[in-house]
């Protein structure tokens, strides 16, 4: 991907991002029809998949050798990160959009043989667009953030995680996660990965972890975070593969040792 | 209190309360002097200081004969509910103020012999204005907020709470704790008692439950959660003592039984 390319297809991925929310918010509260995919809690409504299948038309139609992973099963069969890839989430955050109508995000983050490249979450009912270019920085509605502090410690970290990490002892080591919670200053659970991942990347929050997370929960956040020198990894420290789903953490690089090392065990 | 004098109480306090956001507002980024009161999580800032001192000001030059109860030293020792008394959270969420710049709210309940007449939550940067006014409703920036869902139930619902709350157990069945998280659609935490409350009367949450909170926390969200039919009580389901702190459940009517009798037991 060259560079010219590159800025050319970010402004067009932000063309339809912005175009993708109007759509949202002028129909949703439209009668919702409602599946239930695999459990009660991961809803799925029409618009999520109208939306994705927008995107999808469009990305075949400008961009024809590029692929797309999608969370409603209008992208590809992927099974390698050669070439450019789109990776959408149509709605993040399903629950808050069904329940709240607000608090969800659009999540685009576009990869180009593995790396990230492009990364776009856009908050749509507070209209909040969340950018990043590889090398060039993240940015707020065109307000570049800093970097990430340095001064961060622990003890004065906000972090976000599910209530039921703490919990689900299968899977996590849940004394050391209540060691965690004691330890830190606070925690926050938002309910939209995306803007978890766009809450690092902006300082308000120093850490998100979460014990499952598909590629299209975290493809523009990791771009986001590492373009303020955070980081992103599995749960266990290790590489993230975008092509399956994974425990992840992502955070300050400044309590990423001490998260990792002494706070999240993965069974 | 009678209606006449309510409402100019009404209307004085809105303006007042919109006079803290501004001045919270343009104070904001100047460098905020962070003292810790009894621990580290629990963060006062000059500004809270000021704003608190803002209400006793102007609440005593203008009604001599009310009484304040606050949070931040400016207020009068109070020991029965007799009179007109305001309770006022100059800053609810301070770990929000200081960490995020954002997510916390005023919060000011007027009660009149004991029972809740006015009650104002200002989200200070979103300038969003909660009121209610008792049997008058309540209201979100002046539009009025629809009666709470009569068709929730548990398993339909979000649940707001702090994550250490399922591992205190020296003051909560934490298994019980464990099986609601289970149950329940989700779980949120946004770290401001008031927006938590504010949230609930939306109905974007169902319930909010904490183990410790103190009168002006919850003083103002308890009106606003009664006029769109929803109940607060102590997390044991009795009676809200003002006086003094407890732990709080506030939620929709239809799983407050459940709530209360199944998964809820404080020790």
């Amino acid at each position: 991907m060259g560079l010219t390319s590159r800025d050319s297809i970010f402004e067009q991925a932000k063309e339809w991002v912005y175009e993708a929310g109007e759509n949202i918010r002028s129909n949703m509260y439209n009668q919702l029809t409602i599946e239930t995919k695999s459990n009660a809690n991961d809803l799925v409504t029409e618009l999520d998949k109208k939306i994705e299948k927008f995107f999808a038309e469009k990305i075949r139609g400008l961009y024809s050798n590029h692929r797309i992973i999608g969370e409603e099963g209008y992208g590809d069969d992927v099974h390698s990160l050669e070439g450019t890839i789109w990776i959408i989430d149509p709605i993040d955050g399903t629950m808050n959009f069904v329940h709240q109508k607000r608090n969800f995000a659009i999540s685009v983050g576009i990869y180009h043989d593995g790396i990230g490249q492009i990364g776009i979450i856009y908050d749509v009912m507070d209209d909040v667009l969340y950018t990043a270019v590889k090398g060039e920085g993240a940015y707020k509605n065109n307000q570049k953030l800093p970097q990430l502090n340095k001064d961060v410690v622990l003890e004065k970290s906000i972090i976000a995680m599910n209530s039921y990490i703490g919990f689900n002892d299968q899977r996590i080591n849940t004394d050391k996660i209540k060691e965690l919670i004691a330890v830190s200053r606070g925690t926050r659970s938002y309910g939209s990965a995306a803007l978890e991942f766009a809450f690092v990347a902006e300082g308000i929050i120093d850490a998100y972890v979460s014990l499952s997370l598909a590629p299209w929960d975290i493809a523009a956040g990791m771009i986001l975070v590492e373009e303020v020198g955070g980081i992103t990894t599995t749960a266990q420290g290790d590489k993230v593969n975008l092509l399956e789903k994974s425990p992840i953490l992502t955070c300050n690089q400044e309590i990423f040792t001490t998260l990792t090392k002494d706070y999240i065990e993965i069974k």
